[in-house]
Parts: C-alpha cells; structure tokens; sequence
C-alpha cells in the first residue's frame, strides 16, 4: 500500500495530488477487508465513506477544522487517516482503539459518537462557539449525518436551530438508503424522491463546466450557481425541500464516491457562509461485492473469507441461542395467544430479533427507525388504547426515551412491556454501547417492575408474566448467547416479586444474591468455593423491583455475610437496594456488592471487562474468601 | 351562565344548536376569568383554545373518540366541559384536580399531558391501535399540539412516522404563534410564512362556499376541494409545506376563534382518510385583553382584579430571591468576569431567568426552544470547542436529556454545568412536574459532580466554583423563593465535596444530614427538639457526589443515628447514598432517610406535599423522636 502506508496524519493527506485519492480509495478498501476480516467491527458503513472521509481530510484543514460524526462507525477510514493506522489492528479490543471516534483518544475525533444523531447539535455548538471566539472564527466545522440518523428528534432539533445564530456549519448527509436495517419513516421517503431527482444536479454541473471551461468560474458567479441551482432543484425535485424549509441552504444530491469531485465541491462550499446540508448519495458496503449486495448483513459481519466473502463462524445450531432470540421466537408464541400485543423497536429489528414477530405478524410489528422517545410514547399510545406493546430497546439507547419512559408509561400506569436488550457489559462496542444504568434510573420511578432472567425458562416465563401484569414492566437481558440448546420450556406465570433459592446448604455462612444470568458465574464459583470448604448459598432474585422481602428477612437471620451480584453500575443498582431493604429490616450483616464500579468501561471482551470490574467467578470467589476471612476474624 | 351550567358532558354540549357556540364560548372565558383570578392557574393558552375545544366536543363523539392535548394546560375548557365544572374551583390544589390533563382523574382525559411534545406519538399510537381492532375501526383520535411544542424532537419523531402504518390520525396545530416565550427556531419562521399565505384559505372557501350554496357540497367534491386546495396551497404558500413532505395532508390555516367555521370544518374532515394536520390559528389569551396584549406575562399570572387585570400580588421587593433568580443574577456576574460562558435555555428564558443573561450577554444566550436533548448536546458541542455552557433546565424536564447528559457530556468529561432549577416538589404543577429523580438518575453516572445549595450564598459559591471544574457538574435548587433579601455575597470557590457542619453540641446523640435548602427545616426542627431536651447536630452536606466521607466517618463514630433529609425521591436518592457510605465505612448506626416515597405525588401546595411525605419540620421532628425511643431502647 504506497500511498496509505506514508499517511501518518492528515497533514500527509494533504500533499498528494488529488489524482492519486482514487488510488489511495482503493488502499484504505483493502486496508479494511484485510483487517476487518480478521478482527471483526462495522463492515459496510464504513467502506461506504471512504471518499467522503478522504476527500474531507484533504480540503479541511483537519484537526484543526472540526469533523464530527454521527453513529461514527462509518469513520473507520478517519481512524486510519488520523494516526491510527497501525493501532487499527487492535480496534473493539481491550486496551486497544475504541470502533467509534473518542476524543479521549485522539484530537480528530472532536465528539463522542456512539449514539445516533446527535452530530448536528454538537458540531452546531462548536460552530456557534468558534464565532464567538475571535481567533476562531475562520475554523469550519462539518457535521457528517446519515440518512437514518437524521429521522430522529434529537437531529431534528439540531437543525431546526441552526440558522438561529450565526454559523457557517456544513452538515453532509450520508445518504447510504439503509440503516443497520432498511430506513423507515416519511423522510426516508422524501429522501428518495430528492435522490431521483436527477434533473437537478444535471443543470448544476452544466453551468459550472461551461463556466469553468471558459476559465470565468468566480467566487460570485458560484454562488450564484448555487442560488440558481436552489430554484432550479424546487421545481425539479418532486416534493419540496424541508432542509430549505428550516432555513438551511440545500445542495446536492451528489455522488459520494467520486472523490475528485467531492474534493470539487468541498473547496466551492467551504467558505460559503451559514448552515448548508450538501447530500451525498453512497453506496454501503461500496467496493466489496458480497456486502454491497446484503449491506444489512454486512453491518457487522464478524470474521470473514476477504476472497470469497464466506463468513467464518461456528454453526449456530449447536449453540444455545442468543438471549434476543429467546425474546423474538417467545414474543412470536405470545403474539399468538394473544392479539392484544404489538411488539415495537427503534430501527433494531435484526438486531434485538423483533423481526420475528415481523414475519410473523407483520401488522402488529412497528419499526419507527431511530427514535427511541417516539418508540415508547407510542407504546403508550397503543396501551392507552388497550393493547399490550413489548418495547424492544438496548439498554443504553433506551437512555433516550427516559422522560417517555416515565412521563407517557409510567406516571399514567400503562401496561408497556420494557425488553432491554443489551443490558450489562456489551463488550467489543464499549463505554457507549454498555446498557449500565437501567437498573438505576428504571428503580427510582414508582410502580415500575423490574427484572431479569437467569436462563431462558425464566425469560420466557418473564415474558408470559407479563400478560397478567397490568402495568409497567421491565425485563432485562444480556447481549450474547443464553445456555441451553433445548429451550422452549412451556411457560407460566412468575409471582411478580419473587425470587428462588438455588441451593441449600444448612452449614453456609454467606449468601449469594444474584440478579440475571450472572447466575451462572455464581453457581461456577460455589462449586469451586466449596472445594475449597467455603459454602455458599445462592438466591436467584429476578426481581429488582418489587425485591423479594421474604428472601431477604431469610438472608439476614441465617447468613453472616451477602455477596450481591449484577451486570450493571452499583450506584443505585441492584446491589444498593439490597444492602437498603437488608438495613431496612434492621440487619446489621454485611453486604458486598460486585457489579461495574462507578467510572467508564471502555472496549474489550465481556468476559475481560467482568474480570476487570471483578464480578466474574473469580472476582464472587475473592469476595466470599474475604469475607469469610473478616467473619472468621 | 344559561347555556355552560347545563352543561356536565359532552354529551349535554352536542345537544346544543351551533348557533349557541359563541355564546357559550363566551360564558367558558367568563368562567375562566372569574376562577382563574381567585385560584390561579395557566390562563393565556386556556383562553385562547377555547373555541377549538368546544368544536372538537361538538362533532367527534367523545370521550369515545379520543382527543390527546400537548402540554394539556391549555385544555381547561375541556375539563370544564367533561364533567368538572365544579371541581374546577380546586384545580392545582390537594386533592382538588390536576392542572393538566390526567387520565386517572377522567376518561376523557385520554393521555398524561404535562411534558410539551408528545401528543402526537401518543395519538398514533392509538390511532393505530383502533385499526388494529375490528369493533374499534371507525372511533376517531384528535391530537392537538402547540407550535411551540411541535419544533421539539419527539414531535418531529411523531410527524416522521405518522403515514408509516394505517391510521386515520387528525392533528390540529393549534398556532398561537408563542410558547411560555415567544418561540424560536426555523420551523417557528416557517409556521410564520404559512399563515400569512391568507389566498390559499379564501380561494378554498369560495369554492366549497359556491358549491354548498348550490346545495351540490358533496362528500366526493369535498375530497376534490381539498385535494385541489393542497395543489393550490403549495403554490400560495410562499415556502413548501414540511407536512407534506412528510406525507400528511395538511390543511389550513384557518381562524381557530370561529367557532362555527371550526364546528364545519371538523365534520368535513373527520371522515377523511389517512393522516392529515388541520392549522388554526389562534390568539394566546384570547377575549381577555390584557392577556391578549402580553401573552407571556399571563401564561400564569397569578391572582389578579378580573374588571381591571390588575395582578394581586406581594411586592416583591420586600421578598428574598426566587432561586431562580439568583441563579439569573449570579450567572450575569460571573459571565462578565468569563468571556467563555455562556447560557441555555429549552424555551423557558423566564422561567429559568437564564432572559437575564440574554438582557446583559444577548450573544452568549441561546434558547433553543423545547428541545432539552438538543439544548444538552449543543451545550456539550460548546464545550468541545472551549467554552463554559451553564444549561438551566427544569429538573422534570431535563428527563427528556438523559441520554444526551451521559453520551454527549458525561462520558467526553466535558465542562457542562446543568442548573437544575425546579427540583424537589414543585407544589401546584404536580406529578408531571415534581422534580424528583434528578438525583437517582444522575448519581449512577461516573465523574457527575452533584451539589445543592441550601442557602443564596451557597447557591452563589457553588456557581462560583464551576469555573474552576472542568467537568460535569450538576446544582439542583427548587421552585420558589430563597431566605435573604440581603443576598449578594462575595463569591468564593467552594472544596467539591465538602460538607459543613451546622451545628455542634457535645452531647447530641443524632445527627441530621441535610442536601439543599431542607436545611431550613431541620434547623427549625433541631431548635424544637431541643427545646424537648433532644440533642441533634446538623450538617449540610452541599454535595451528593462526592459525598463527604469526612464527615460521614465523623458521624458514624460520634452518634447513636442519622436522619438524611432530602427533597426528592428516596429510592436511589441522599439518604440511599449517605447509608450505602455509612456502611461501607463499617458503621451500623441507625439511618433514617426522610424524602419523597416510592409512590407518585399529585399537585398541592409544596408545604402541604412536603407533610405528607414526611420531611418537613414535623417529619424530622418525629423521626428524631423515633430514633431516640429506639436508641434507648
């Protein structure tokens, strides 16, 4: 790779002739395929942006310019082309870079950008900022957003405000056509209509090539292409322009893989002034056949065959399956018994398995792409109208939607079912992506249930609980693979609050409390505690919220000492309610909590990032060897 | 009043001939006035909807058919219509009814409406809903949003959804042309635009007119009139409609004090197909002139002489600072000292009095309209870029920013102060608006630093003391007014962290913790139960995170038991915190945590609400009594 391996910084970028960024385009592909074949992240949105990334870093004057990403992991060639080249090989893993731009990590990446949507608004106060900064006020700033992201609240209000105060903002729309799965929602469709409007842009680019052959192409005169082609395109283009409608000057839409032209087109608008939205058009997976052709499978593909694009896993059939498949095919068998349920999830179909109930029961199945406050008020909505909605939501995005989660479910008592999928250590996604905090903020709101499930009977019997439980309900889950291959256990009710013991031993001293599959590591560490002449006690809680009171009036009068046990931050968690309703009853014994300690946890495997938080089996057998020491003592 | 005394459902409304309608229009904002002057309440957007309600009771079958208002405080004609007259007289007050509308008070209060922005998910949720249920097919849902709260996130989210799945959703945008402040953003400039396209309106109506005066108005060249007016529209209108782009038909706009009008307009369209938005423009205090004349001042204004709309209220000249205010003055001073500051609002400069910051700093003060995440985001972009964002928002409506508080602050470590301004119970605005979770929700979240003043001169150092935290830090100070007329104190920087001890009697057996202005109560409390022979010592704590563990291990070794005393929920709360602490120092004195329970709290004045939760002067004063008993015992 001649070119690619000499690029140590955009500054490095910057000195080759632009003729050569197509050749360069090529390299950063097969840069990709190599590495991302071998060690797995987000595969066709980031092919799909190379031009767009090269072709910003060799106008802008980066890291000085501002680039801020939307989602961000599109930005892997911005990764490579910042000083990061080699450190790529160790991306998504512990210790190493992190799959979505971290301004902890370097100076290019100026926002976090895992969550999407929120580019605008943050690149917006950075341009605002730089006005009122006066040795900044020439620095640009270019929010670059996709045609998904842009569907939700949060980039609409970030556009609704722009031309508000005085800023010279550049937003790109990345108009791939796709989310991680197909885009919903009217202004995908607007979208599309804009995109054939081929008219437009035929017009445009006659003007300035006659214009630019006669050697006459002014700063003036380009403007007042841009003003004309702006007429031009509201006549041309079907539907009128909502961009426009907010103030923001529109352009476009381009192709997004042309890079000389995109490096064309930067230079014309990068001292334009005010908010403008240029349209870029891109192709997912662009370069890469087998990706291009089933982008949403190729979102993040894992490890893969670069010459034959045949994916390397293990069969799934052997293996148990994943918890939100537990949740799809059981939200199926539900659907079926009864028709009052609808199943919602915010553009993540595939990915927290609601698709199954698409197929299933298509009219009953509603994707409002990425927006997680609609997805729940919606929910309220349909339970307001006597339905029975599950939400499905990653733990971490379900963050979005907490004001609807309380103001428009929980305050009015509504019967919406919360599947939090995601929740616990995500692992290779990192410190946006863990779901941490829903035990917490979900706890404090009244009659709020929460629980989690251990195994896959328990899931589907939380799941059939829910018929009976007329009110908010909250059912939280891991990523990854359950444990049992045979799972589709016949259901029943749970009484609502009620954990179970899982063993019973009448000499142990301390009690395990666990509350979800972490289970499992518990019952791994008691057995090797006991080979060590340590007993133990566990007690599956699976509820949080209402905790089971009769188990811990148990646990005080029998015990010595409680270990507690979550997949979730301690402050507020399940752990502090514990040791809470434990002090409640006037217990004096001790409790020690094991769960994510109070700071960010970035990247790495599940099982590293437990280790490092100490709650695996290792960190439950320290526990129960310290505490036996200090009892003893 | 002849004609609204009559009137105890809307059932006794439809019995009344349309001609009538203006009278009783009349006879409502007489009510109105003559109650709202005694027991005030959110006058101007309740006078100014007053036509609208009675029109959408005349033709749509409710409580059958469903109307979902947006914020709701505009809806008090609806309350008045659907059986609570009478109650009306209690509104706001302890168990008297809710200010908003509230579906566990009334049926036809078909959804929680104290949050702007949500009418519209919440309707199609419905909406859609009936289409999935055969007996239910053919009842109607109404949503009615402001336009204020339209440009907000969740409302777009709504919108961008609303022609995904069958419905046959009516949205009435209800343009008073202002929120609690004249509104702002793009969307606000677009609305303008519309409304002034006055040919659209007149050639419609002379069409339908000739055609009705024929007596050949039917219901298919009704559909051929507004399909023609929505060609004619795009033409009229001086930009292009962003409803239509988003594939509802939009239709309007049209006087919304035409009752008449508004009563034909509804029935012709309320068997339309498909999701559709009607706009009627309306005037915020409408048929009051005093509020006509200044809106803002009268969205609540008080007690006030209905004959002369003179106000009744105290001079507050001889009345200590609303906390609002000092925060206002206080942010004043500090921008003058620091160029990088500068101030957000989400739509409520007033409110927050951040409209002092913009009188002095009109360049360093953006209000954003009601758009919270956006505001939270915005402030994080303004901190990337160097600047010191102070975001004064609601505590309950700050909720709707949580995410962007962890994703777009709190992770990056960015330099954001959030003045949390109405936190704690906010007495007559009730459960939509308690600002009681701000603590649990922000506490699990690693590097918030979280304080509360309890007095103007702590309020003061602890703004004071953000210049010097580069991170993010949260001050929560309630609704109402402080303790000093006298209270601009020279600021200093404050130890983050750091407690102070109140009081200190060498025999006390109990220690009161207090987090912000609860502080008052527990001196009033110690003084009495001093004079009952009973010893405490108190300390404000100033800081939730990090907590004093100075002062916590002081405690814990010196008394017999604590009493924590907070104004706000209890679960994941102070006192949760404090006993967490506490323990983990390996104490097992006795902690008691006064604040607001497990359960949801209706609207009352904050005195009556604080009893009845048991933290104020006489709940401390009993629990102290309790603990003593025990303690002896």
């Amino acid at each position: 790779m001649p070119l690619l391996s000499e690029i140590n910084s955009p500054s490095d970028l910057r000195k080759l002739p632009v003729e050569q960024l197509p050749a360069l385009c090529r390299e950063i592909r097969e840069f990709l395929i190599s590495r991302l074949s071998v060690n797995p992240g987000h595969f066709a949105s980031s092919m799909g942006a190379v031009e767009l990334i090269v072709a910003l870093h060799y106008v802008y004057d980066t890291p000085y310019d501002r680039l801020v990403w939307d989602v961000g992991h599109q930005a892997y060639a911005h990764k490579i082309l910042t000083g990061r080249r080699d450190a790529f090989a160790g991306q998504r893993t512990l210790n190493g870079i992190s799959g979505f731009p971290n301004p902890l990590e370097s100076d290019a990446d100026t926002f976090m950008a895992g969550h999407a949507g929120n580019s605008i608004s943050a690149a917006l106060g950075m341009a605002i900022a730089d006005k009122l900064t006066p040795e900044n006020r020439n620095r640009k700033t270019v929010a670059v957003i996709g045609d998904a992201s842009i569907s939700g609240g949060l980039a609409f209000e970030g556009l609704n405000n722009a031309s508000n105060h005085p800023n010279d903002l550049l937003i790109v729309l990345n108009d791939n056509d796709m989310s991680i799965d197909p885009n919903v929602g009217a202004l995908h469709s607007y979208l599309s209509d804009l995109t054939t409007s081929a008219g437009y842009n035929r017009i445009r680019n006659k003007m300035a090539g006659f214009f630019r052959k006669k050697g006459i192409l002014t700063d003036q005169r380009k403007r007042a292409i841009i003003r004309f082609s702006n007429s031009i395109k509201s006549l041309v283009s079907k539907k009128q322009n909502i961009f426009e409608g907010l103030n923001i000057r529109y352009l476009g839409p381009m192709d997004g893989h042309d890079v000389i032209k995109l490096v064309q087109v930067f230079k014309e608008i990068k001292n334009m002034e005010g908010p403008r939205l240029l349209h870029v058009c891109t192709i997912k997976g662009k370069g890469y056949k087998p990706a291009e052709d089933d982008p949403a499978a190729w979102h993040a593909p894992g490890k893969f065959d670069p010459a034959t694009g045949k994916k390397i896993s293990v069969s799934s059939d052997i293996l148990p399956p994943l918890w939100q498949d537990v949740f799809g095919e059981t939200l199926v068998e539900l659907a079926g018994m009864d028709k009052s349920i609808a199943g919602i999830t915010a553009a993540m179909p595939s990915g927290t398995s609601m698709s199954k109930l698409a197929e299933a029961f298509p009219d009953r199945t509603f994707d409002v792409g990425i927006s997680e406050g609609h997805a729940v008020t919606f929910a309220g909505g349909m339970a307001a109208a006597g339905k029975k909605p599950f939400v499905a939501i990653y733990s971490s995005f379900l963050q979005r939607a907490y004001d609807n989660i309380i103001h428009d479910v929980a305050i009015q008592g509504l019967p919406v079912t919360f599947c939090i999928d995601r929740a616990g250590l995500v692992g290779e996604d990192g410190v946006t992506h863990h779901g941490l905090f829903d035990l917490a903020y979900l706890n404090c709101i009244p009659g709020m249930k929460i629980s989690s499930p251990a195994d896959e009977e328990t899931m589907r019997n939380l799941m059939f609980t829910s018929l009976s439980i007329n009110s908010p309900y909250a059912i939280r889950y891991p990523r990854g693979r359950a444990y049992h291959t045979d799972w589709k256990s016949e259901m029943k009710t749970l009484e609502v609050g009620k954990g179970r013991k899982i063993t019973d031993h009448a000499d142990a001293k301390i009690a395990i409390l666990t509350l979800g599959p972490v289970l499992k590591d518990a019952m791994t560490a008691a057995s090797l505690l006991e080979d060590q002449g340590i007993k133990t006690d566990i007690f599956d809680m699976i509820w949080m919220k209402p905790i089971d009171m009769g188990i811990l009036s148990d646990v005080a009068q029998r015990y010595d000492a409680v270990i507690t046990v979550e997949d979730g931050a301690l402050e507020g968690g399940f752990g502090e309610t514990v040791e809470h309703h434990i002090r409640e009853i006037g217990s004096g014994i001790k409790v020690k909590s094991l769960g994510v300690p109070d700071r960010w946890i970035a990247q790495g495997t599940v099982d590293q990032l437990k280790n490092l938080c100490g709650y695996d089996v290792e960190g439950i057998i320290s526990a129960a060897k310290e505490l036996t020491s200090n009892t003893k003592g």
